[in-house]
């Protein structure tokens, strides 16, 4: 029997012969997309042979271009002899990393959009324009206006200048043969690109613009696959740890202008990364993007005094976000690419919460009880179910992500992220990210350490550290005691927890938890009545969920119900980039929520003292964690 | 009784005791407008007390700081004593130099808009914006559009992003009480202002981009005036002096950009120096523009590549023209402005000519039969009533503007516009232009001089000058003889018609003459069917419709017939600027136009070589002429 070679990925099989591709595709596990099932209609599923010969039955859509090149169609081509064959977009040579990158995000696959849901905001479509004829009365802008009107349900044609200038040659060159992606929006076509030739892959761009870091994905929008992943650190950081440091810094013009560049600098960065990186794509070939990230970073990314975000009434200038053109927002990909914006709920609840909740049930409008909740500097909860739908946030301040604790680091090379106390001697264990020497100790980290030395007895419930002398890592400077992990150097201060750094740490947990106690008991319910916690935000990857509920930052529950899901913000915005049906969701989903301002909700205050405690002054809440302390 | 005295215009009146603002300036005949029918409410008639007091009874909207000023509103105030008072918009500086601009053009001022139909594009309202509530769920966009939907007819709302920018502040600047320009277009109200306060005026642009001139106005569109009129040469001049010129210079990207780029700096030089010249306007002042222009002009201005408008099948890639912000298009107005260009007809018929015909009873649906000639380096030439509307183009050549004649010249300082021959000598008087030494020859002069040559005999019917020596006047150098007017001095070679100037009047004036013919033809018709004649272009102001009669440039029908309008194409724009009626009247006019390939119409060749004569070889046409000889 024949043998077959899938390129780049080197999947080897023996087929009949006479076998087609995709069968023989199949066997091996090679991943080739088919848009058009196999009619030789779509020219998307081209093959290049590197070495012996298909049966290739010529008789489908391809250019001579590519034939010369060597391509052919897989969905007409036959295995007849031993043979070679590239797949040849860069999306499968990255595959084996997306799959990892995307599993780590542990969003079940479910909520992605199935390939009939694939529909980008402007679609590729072919559009026959008639050709002109003597005296009709009608110039190409009329012609293309009327082969629009025809294909699409809209009525007003929205062409940008540099499409109506290129549009005469455009459709000499191929006799009006053209391809056009088209964004529908109320009434109107808006039109992106139009060309004489299909591209080979039809990119999009998926941005999650958090506080801290801005993630990029380069999509395949036609195959509904991530090409490429990047995430950088948000340049804006330097000017504010937090939302409300960045608003207070953003406080005149000038400073707007500046955060917006900024912010601006990162994503055209990240884009031109990715662009390079794969193939060195122009830009321009990037014709759909959606972004989601808080209120506050929506606002300064488009430019917008972010400053009523905190005042009263809290209002902020967009929540649904009107379309613009990536060339009017500054972002560096094709520049008639609307720019889709993932709507915001409240202050303090934005789009990355829309579009993280696209990752959850909530999707389903079932019975079930969800909680979602993103743990970062701030902490956004949802919970609701097909009835109702319920928002908030609280401000759990940058403890989670090594902010305020004095040795504490975020979650990258040299950090502590997880340790192991004896809790006889009262030393410890440690795990360092990247394996080299500690440099702090990251939030995972400290959730891991907290834990145990409270299981072991070693801090009390209000976060006090043992100074009785039993336990050697214990040291008092000054007033406050500390806890040594890693014990100082000639040149290093060593890695060590302070009674302050609990401190924060407490304050944080109890805001977070406090905030799912005050938005339950507002409908009044309890832990009990939630089917599903949804954890999300880069923090939330790395929880060890018993020790979150020891410290009484999760609650009681059973642990199967917890589900990560990562950077929900920036699988949403990708999900949101591929599927109208995902974008009417996170719309009708961000209509649904009720904003909750816990600032004024009667009883938040004492929940949040009460949560103060190491787990809490409540110790029913924590039964099960309790009985727990026996097993150390 | 009081006396007052209106500025700057001086106009004194004396009044009783208690007469109001709005009586006494109409008394004086001073002009103040009253938009709001003296309710108080749209401050629009504010004027100034320079001496004296005025009872102002202020209860009106006058905001404190023109109150500070000295400012009061006209319509709430009485004279109690004597006064002098300003009427503060250089509107009514102007209002003298503009009055006379337009009555030159020649238009009949029942074309153009009535005060109730001033409606431009972008209309200025007062929009009530809903003040923010505490977690309403309302961004400062959502009650925006909920205000622009409730007060326009559109759903969708189109704000560009530098509005949105200001909006979350200028919502807050007067608590949502704001001005807005809003040009609903489609089922889309484009939104292209906001503000806190008023305008005083409410500017305006309507431009005619000529081949040869551009023709600006800056215009008060809420009083329906004109502030200001330049007229400047087209900097493509350079580039060719005529449409086919012009069309094969821009054969390329670069050749295309640099003609848009040349067309821009005329139009915006132009804008700067009419802002300049009336106050100091800012250019973000200007909300509303209008453009008309031929075919060729507007693909230049546009960046949009003209060859194929002279290519079969002669198809423009603009006939109706998309709107497109001034921004995106390079005029220097209020980025956010929407341009409105006056639609085209076919390669040779363009927005120029659609605009002209708004001066016309083409507007009127009557049953009167009238011809529409814009006399440049093209002739355009539309025919028809209210049942049916033909129109064509004809190239003229330069002649009629001094191009092409040896010693021509455009009707500037140092032409000779008129001549007085004596039939006896042939000698002749000249009229120059500027009144000091000639320089030249234009079209209105050529046009004297050859009918009476002809009257007189000393040139034959075909153009050919006597040679028998009994004129001095006449020279023959080489094989050509020639006419003197100035006679040679001692450094420039005085001014003089050679019979090869003659050919190509010939040439000209026969092409317009049977282009006419042959429209007419098309449609059963003679000249005699025709009720109204109407000349437009700039040389058309300067025609003796006697003399054209003689040489067969103009058809013999009654004077009467004959009606000049001038720059039609700019008074079009004007109106168009001003008026949704007359916006709407262009569109219908140009769909209802046919346009005639003359170059493929049979007989035009014949009738083209038949007016090669000196009036026409058929001498049946011009037989009233014919005994007009006898007159010399």
């Amino acid at each position: 029997m024949p043998q077959i070679t899938f390129l780049p990925g080197k999947l080897v099989c023996e087929v009949e012969r006479g076998t087609s591709i995709p069968d023989a595709a199949e066997k091996c596990g090679a991943v080739i997309s088919f848009p058009c099932a196999c009619k030789g209609a779509c020219a998307k599923c081209i093959i290049k042979v590197e070495r012996g010969t298909l049966e290739f039955m010529d008789n489908g859509k391809l250019s001579e271009d590519l034939k010369r090149q060597g391509f052919v169609l897989a969905c007409r081509s036959k295995v007849m002899e031993d043979v070679e064959v590239l797949i040849p977009s860069s999306v499968n040579e990255e595959m084996g990393q997306f799959s990892d990158a995307l599993s780590r995000t542990g969003v079940n696959e479910d909520f992605f959009p199935k390939t009939q849901d694939l529909k980008p905001l402007a679609l590729c479509e072919k559009l026959t324009v008639a050709t002109a004829e003597l005296l009709d009365g009608l110039g190409d802008y009329d012609r293309l206006v009327q082969a629009v009107r025809r294909q699409g349900s809209a009525d007003a044609v929205d062409l940008p200048l540099d499409l109506l200038q290129r549009l005469p040659d455009i459709l000499r060159e191929n006799e009006g043969e053209v391809f056009i992606w088209r964004a529908d929006i109320e009434n109107t076509s808006h039109i992106v690109d139009i060309t004489a030739d299909v591209p080979l892959i039809d990119y999009g761009a998926a941005i999650d613009i958090g506080t801290t870091t801005v993630a990029i994905q380069l999509v395949d929008v036609a195959r509904g696959k991530v090409i490429d992943t990047i995430t950088q650190y948000n340049a804006q950081i330097d000017r504010g740890a937090d939302i409300i440091s960045r608003i207070t810094y953003a406080k005149n013009h000038d400073r707007i202008r500046e955060m917006r560049s900024l912010v601006l600098s990162t994503i055209n960065r990240g884009i031109s990364d990715l662009c390079g990186r794969n193939g060195g794509i122009p830009g321009s070939a990037i014709r759909n993007i959606t972004i989601a990230g808080n209120t506050t970073m929506v606002h300064l990314f488009m430019g917008i005094r972010p400053e009523y975000i905190r005042l009263e009434p809290y209002t902020p200038t967009v929540m649904s976000v009107p379309f613009y053109r990536a060339g009017a927002l500054g972002v560096e990909i094709n520049p008639n690419a609307l720019v889709w914006i993932s709507p915001n709920v409240g202050s303090y609840v934005g789009g990355d919460i829309t579009s993280g909740i696209l990752c959850t049930d909530f999707t389903k409008d079932v019975e079930e009880v969800c909680l979602f909740i993103d743990i970062g500097t701030n902490g956004e909860i949802v919970l609701g179910n097909g009835d109702f739908l319920m928002g908030c946030a609280c401000s759990a301040g940058p403890a989670f992500e090594g902010g305020g604790i004095e040795r504490g680091m975020r979650a990258s090379t040299g950090a502590i992220e997880r340790v192991e106390v004896d809790c006889k001697t009262g030393e410890c264990r440690y795990f360092v990210i990247g394996g080299g020497p500690a440099k702090g100790i990251c939030g995972s980290g400290l959730i891991s350490l907290l834990a145990q030395l409270l299981d072991a007895g070693i801090i009390d419930l209000r976060g006090k550290l043992d100074r009785s002398g039993k336990y050697q890592t214990i040291k008092v400077v000054g007033k406050t005691a500390r806890y040594i992990i890693v014990p100082p150097g000639e040149s290093d201060p060593g890695v060590y927890l302070t009674e302050h750094d609990i401190d924060n740490f407490i304050r944080a947990k109890a805001a977070i938890f406090s905030a799912c106690v005050t938005l339950l008991n507002s409908v009044g319910m309890d832990f009990d009545a939630i089917d599903k916690f949804y954890i999300a935000g880069g923090f939330g990857r790395y929880i060890a969920i018993d020790k979150a509920q020891t410290l009484g930052l999760l609650p009681c529950i059973d642990e199967e119900k917890f589900l990560y899901i990562g950077n929900s913000s920036l699988s949403g915005a990708f999900m949101s980039l591929l599927s109208e049906k995902h974008r009417n969701k996170v719309a009708e989903l961000a209509n649904r929520i009720t904003y909750i301002d816990l600032s004024t909700e009667a009883g938040y205050m004492d929940e949040y003292v009460a949560a103060m405690f190491l787990p809490h002054t409540n110790m029913n809440l924590f039964r099960r964690k309790e009985s727990g302390v026996e097993t150390c």
